[in-house]
């Protein structure tokens, strides 16, 4: 996706050897036309599939996962990290090891909202090592639903998670996958085409 | 708003005194439609107010927050309530106090994304006793930029946050405030139209 790939490259920035910061316009400050533009690209790849239902965790992945329902026109659900009492206690679980923050946390969404009859499209706005996925894929396993695939907006190809992923059989479509970057040479090359 | 009242009047559900669970379309389930109308009503009310940014609190104002700012045009920013290394340190900070939770967390937004010229449209799905808006008040505040209101999607009238708020001298508008409401008699009456 050329817009996405070109606020990467004039927005990103890249801090030591795996953390890419894209705060302006993605996970802090969000931009709303790359928003709505993400939520298109992802509707029409996976508008063949009968998605009933979009998937995703808070928080960052709200918004890409709020547009692509929009443009899909089906209901998006985030998981939750802490337990509420807001929350019933009648939930799918998942436990999920951050990297980032050198912890295990539990991840829930409630059995009201999935069903073995649902059909699911995962959304998150990046993968890296890919725990936070397969969290969520364990869940909606866990509610019988089918999975059509994972909608990712930045996918960092140099990490094991992808390929994790699309080992299990998920469908994983990524609108930029970084093939390798390096904060020295404030470079950044993309895997689907090394010059943009 | 009425699309809004009539599904927290179908959908919602009364738990004890204070709590409202509207989980099944605003802050665990998302219904794409009604955020949509959600964001062309804030829009609507705020449109001659010069806004620049919209500025919310993750995770369940991301939301009506992102579909605001997808109306108006302007970049949203939503503060987050974990450090993180992937935001800078040199962030606004603020401390809120969770009543549901019964502790402090401290909220962040950025110095990067948040200008003296700036004006400010605050965005949250709840206002109660509104802890979380007066942190979001404070850290605009210490940016310098003006705050045009704060859109609210329901406000339990019976607390004390939206009187708070408005005696700041912030303009609060809530597409849906509830006056009262009663587990027992599984009632909710609104304050602007008791009859709905």
């Amino acid at each position: 996706m050329q817009l996405l790939k070109d606020m990467i490259l004039s927005e990103g920035r890249i801090v030591g050897t795996d953390i890419l910061k894209v705060d302006s316009f993605l996970n802090h400050q969000i931009d709303p036309r790359l928003m709505e533009e993400i939520g298109k690209a992802f509707s029409s790849i996976f508008s063949s599939c009968g998605v009933t239902k979009v998937v995703t965790l808070e928080s960052s992945g709200i918004a890409p996962a709020l547009s692509t329902g929009q443009q899909l026109g089906v209901p998006v659900i985030f998981a939750k990290k802490t337990a509420s009492r807001n929350l019933d206690n009648d939930a799918f679980l998942s436990t999920v090891h951050s990297f980032t923050k050198g912890n295990d946390y539990v991840i829930r969404i409630s059995k009201k909202y999935l069903k073995s009859d649902d059909v699911v499209l995962l959304i998150d706005d990046f993968l890296a090592k890919g725990c936070a996925l397969k969290g969520l894929i364990d869940i909606v396993n866990q509610s019988g639903a089918r999975i059509a695939g994972a909608g990712i907006v930045i996918e960092k190809g140099f990490q094991e998670g992808g390929a994790m992923i699309r080992d299990m059989g998920v469908r994983v479509h990524s609108l930029a996958i970084i093939k390798e970057m390096s904060e020295k040479e404030n470079h950044i090359s993309f895997a689907d085409d090394a010059n943009v």
